[in-house]
């Protein structure tokens, strides 16, 4: 039994229950959740898109580390973008920032994003459904 | 086989795959993410967490259109918590507002709140690992 087993399985025991807090629950102390908060040019705002995506799709599948990633746009300003990143430790977030794919994206949007917010937080509870 | 079963089953078969973005592919015009962002009275903070991470626990665990809530506080400011929620759609949205587990909240917490900004999005992308 793999650890993806492991985890499925003690969803399913559980209930209702929930990786999002089983994860805190077992790292607490560990786990990492940052916001960003990006204006982008909304002349570019199609292709940063695909770019944000693509950059997303390949961390949260590649990297162990890189538990969840959001991506909102304002219902309002649709070019201003919020970020919910929540990673298992400062360790993994590191390894993140240091991906060929992040590094990429960076390179890719960075004359698209005309003001970038980044806040650190704590989490204070992390709740979501394993279904 | 039920929901629950048909939704694991289908993370396991394919890979690094992952409910949110599931959940995302199936639902994309349906799913509602709301971001709060709340300033909460500091001599008040812990009795206010604690009845928010009730909240919290009982609405994912309870409702089947809450996908998701995830508080943090921002590391600057304790007393400076911002939410981001996602329902399955806005009927699951309306139903929690008016869940009993919710209105024990809003009328626990009303004095603990200085300042409320609730801010509607439209989701970008929403990828979350299955484990």
């Amino acid at each position: 039994m793999n650890r993806r087993d492991l985890v499925v399985a003690g969803a399913l025991s559980m209930g209702g229950v929930v990786w999002g807090q089983a994860l805190a629950d077992k790292m607490e102390s560990a786990v990492v959740v940052r916001i960003a908060e990006l204006e982008i040019d909304p002349t570019q705002l199609e292709r940063y898109k695909v770019a944000v995506k693509e950059e997303m799709d390949t961390s949260v599948r590649m990297e162990p580390g890189v538990l969840a990633i959001y991506c909102v746009a304002i219902k309002e300003n649709p070019a201003s973008l919020r970020f919910l990143e929540i990673y298992a430790n400062e360790e993994a977030y590191r390894q993140h920032l240091d991906s060929p794919h992040f590094r990429k994206y960076v390179v890719t949007t960075r004359a698209m994003i005309k003001a970038r917010k980044l806040i650190e937080t704590v989490p204070v509870q992390l709740s979501a459904k394993a279904d």
